[in-house]
């Protein structure tokens, strides 16, 4: 359900509606717009009663919400989410860069790869300090002393710091260590964490499920909402299909109904999507053009020494030549890169 | 890396090795079988030198494993894994049942489906408590009250419990209340909750992702050896594919497979994995005939007022119809019903 | 449109009808029932009035059917299609079973194996004259004299004979070799051949495509008894998907809701489903438990020496044993093995 | 195999070769390049002795090719395809728009559809006079009417025409109406279709079957160019995965690899690839951006009157918006539209 308010309505009437809606044991999401406030109301196991507040001061309408998912959907909030960082900006007119390498080696790459990448105008520099791996054998991530590199390399040279969080048990340092809060493809649906990241005060950057439905995806954003937190950015890399040319399918199909079902920004990691650094240029460019908002690349000083993901890491030099390339694209797309 | 003791090693020589194991930072996983004790290694980030082993009083010989899983590859551990519970036997010659509503709704449902079971010789039920559910405004599932009511049947009873967990907060709750801890298809690759219950000391009922590969799948089952639990059932529930006559594509076909490269039993879910009540029994026969070690199937008292999942649901009437044909095919085959 | 007659309809009223139908341009398919007969109309574009078929003598009434296939759906004809062979029977009560090389390789191994079938009660041999493959380069089948050698060895042994029709020029040659003609999984939307094969008066035992839906499935089904040949045996194979624990993924969870659809048999072909060995035979019995009318099974003399596909085919003493599992399952489920 | 000649090679030395490779039961396929000329050597079952080769005069080296096509590998022809037609080019530094309805519906609306396009520059026209549909009941096209239409339509106005060819029946009308044969996605692996048009003398747009991988797509072009057609055009049309946002998932992400396996060009149909209007723009920019060589659109006079594909199609004026917005991109991505 979604109550509209009259464009003039008043803050006294806007709180005795809210009043109104937690009084039924009901939710409030009050959504401020250019013009009038919508109050978003989830938290409804069965129908709610449009009539009760239809007949409260300052309310224009009720409308009902078919889609299965509401705060996260374009139809209760018609203008796309910008989200405003120190640094940079995520949201209509931009195209917001994202790198670095896959996981947090030692502080020495993560301060060159910083330096490196403010240097060319990225004030985003992803890494992992908690990495999923498919094997237990496998190198984990340098854990909380990762954590500490990131906030270190942020504090000296002010860039961005987008970290992995897998659990809940390290919800907290993963928030303090943060800007945004990286929720990978194989948690899209640990239910858990999603309600742990809605009571957060970072963004969220929620990948993809690897054969995530759009409306599951937009559902997962949901349970990220409902707690709260409405700065979610969504983000493709690749879905698992019969197709073996690339690690997995990237589906950049999915941007257009995307844009049109959600208010919510889309970005592109075109790296885990295609696995094989050559594919990566051309397919972040064909993000762009088909609507993104963003990409999240992976880079690295030295990628065939990388701990992990290396073939698919581009070194300094490929990635600048991408930054050009897209600067190239994106003026006549209406978009600033940054 | 695999140390195998002569068939007449004394214990004293199996402790020396484990204790050189220990002694290289490694991890030992003794597996005794039938004439002699192999020992597994894990741990190693690089190569183990077999020859510090070699040297050693009572070892036969080293073998290098090649597979990225260990603990659970039958290359490691020839014979079929056994779980003995007070109730039943999960391994070979055993044909298990597992069936009970999709949630726990009230404590006489649940009564009265455990006695439904005992009294036609199935000696698990399964009902989860928490449950995932795609949607944060749809009912989450009776949470710890649930997990009473099962304690309760169980005591009243003497049924069996097996009961999913979803996040580590609850690991020590759901522990205590279940036989056989359920890990949902969502959260295959939650490799927190896989460490965790890899310190359970109750076995483990692990579900195939939506589009896990096998061997993604036998990683996760070795995510929970590692830490110690050696007692893990496999679980075909359906996968995600363009197919859309079913709920889910039910693969059967990973059960050959699944026994030539593993030693775990391995179950087959057909209510998921066709998600339409005609279509539970011809699946669930088929699955005994490709060689699956039990089932997990959906019951409900009404079926058709279940709160969740009812159109996949047989009543009690079908579901005894369904043992009666099972049986008739069980004893050709080899097999027990239990 | 089915239009029902009362179950005494003489003869010269459903004649009747049938020139009605035909008055309007129409093509009507008399379905005669056990009861009564039952007269599907097909070839209208748009929305037939039933009321003038329904003003005739004779007439019970007159059914809407709504699925896009017609004379493929079980509403129109309510009863299990059975086809009958001089040598066996496909339908209802019966498990059917059909065996042989991948391609004729010489007339000696087509001999043996025809020899060999028919000494442990298979009467049906298949075996590609004409071979689709993926390369052109590869071995494409013996062609012609390949459809001699089947003539030859039914001639001499008795044995039907199934065989692959690839384009519209062989239809005649095919048609006049095969007992039943094959239509493979990448020609199941090769709308001119199935065209051509509705003329034909040999059964058509039609393959799934790789990545086809029921629907589309039985569709095809459709083009072919829309030319007037109902003689259509379906047959799953196996489809594509992420899994690559076998070649295909062998869904046999379609046969469930086939059945409930289609009144059509439905055979399953472990041997491309599995595309290994040792899976075969466990898969037979599963499709065999899951409600399959029959198999299409590779065999081969020496399977390590075939010409295409020896990975897949059983040799002769592995078949052996298979038909003895299978007769032990086919009896308590109610089928008799042929 | 592929025999290279050396740079300054004769016709003579280049003809001797050719005759000793038919000596040996070879087929030759001389390979004019910039600086030289290679040789391409097919039909060999076996391996082949590059000794009898090396030998001859004016050879330089003979270089074995290991990927399963040859003739469509970039290996055996390192610069890419162009294709030149009387109105336009395809290949290198263009991209090409290919337009038109679903299929041709009468004579208005395809000369009307062709005279926009000319007026915008276009010069192919798309429009099917055989229409392969999933139901026997559907329009099938105008067939013979339909390729007069074009044909009339090509001399009144000079656009090229691009149609599809379904059955070899029909292959020598509709190599006489067609400037480019189109194969359409479920014909991909119809080898005897793919045959015939190995003899045409007209280009072929092959469409990737709908659950092709990229070799599979790429030795059905090996089909078409082993019988002597070299001039074939890939076209991505979106494959079936679980994915449900769009009719079917496009795969953008197939270009990189393909262009690096192979020289041929390849196009994005974005309409059947989304199945829904506003996604098509969007798509077809990020086709270019991605590296296709051109495009294939449904356009119509008016799109919700179409009797096939409406709901995918652009009016003239959307096609006019999206062909300003390619041209826009197509600057600095150093491309010219055509």
């Amino acid at each position: 359900m979604l109550v509209v308010m009259q464009s003039g309505a008043s803050k006294d009437q806007i709180e005795h509606v809210l009043k109104a809606i937690a009084a039924q044991g009901l939710t409030a999401h009050p959504l401020p717009g250019a013009t009038r406030t919508a109050i978003g109301i989830t938290g409804n196991t069965g129908a709610v009663d449009s009539r009760s507040f239809e007949v409260l001061e300052g309310v224009k309408e009720c409308i009902r919400v078919t889609k299965p998912f509401k705060l996260a959907s374009r139809e209760m909030h018609p203008t796309d989410t910008k989200i405003e960082f120190p640094q940079t900006t995520v949201g209509p007119g931009h195209f917001t860069m994202i790198a670095g390498p896959c996981s947090v080696e030692n502080e020495a790459m993560i301060q060159q790869t910083a330096e490196f990448l403010m240097g060319i105008g990225v004030k985003m520099l992803r890494a992992g300090a908690f990495k999923p791996r498919t094997s237990p054998y496998s190198f984990q991530g340098m854990g909380k002393e990762g954590l500490e590199i990131l906030k270190r390399v942020r504090k000296n040279t002010g860039i961005g710091i987008v970290t992995e969080l897998m659990d809940t048990e390290n919800a907290d340092i993963v928030e303090e260590a943060a800007d945004i809060i990286q929720i990978g493809t194989r948690n899209m649906q640990n239910f858990a964490l999603l309600k742990r990241v809605g009571l957060a005060r970072k963004p969220v950057l929620l990948k993809r499920g690897m054969s995530a439905t759009l409306e599951e995806w937009l559902m997962s954003a949901e349970y990220v909402m409902a707690g709260g937190n409405y700065q979610v950015i969504l983000c493709e890399r690749g879905v698992r299909t019969f197709s073996d040319h690339s690690r997995n399918t990237l589906d950049l199909s999915v941007i257009p109904p995307c844009k049109s079902l959600s208010h919510l920004p889309i970005f592109v990691d075109p790296s885990h999507g295609t696995g094989k650094r050559p594919y990566v240029p051309p397919m972040a460019l064909a993000a762009l053009a088909a609507g993104a908002d963003g990409l999240l690349i992976e880079i690295h000083p030295d990628p065939d020494k990388a701990m992990s993901d290396g073939a698919q890491s581009l070194n300094f030099a490929a990635f600048s030549k991408l930054i050009d390339s897209l600067k190239m694209l994106a003026g006549p797309l209406g978009r600033t890169l940054n």
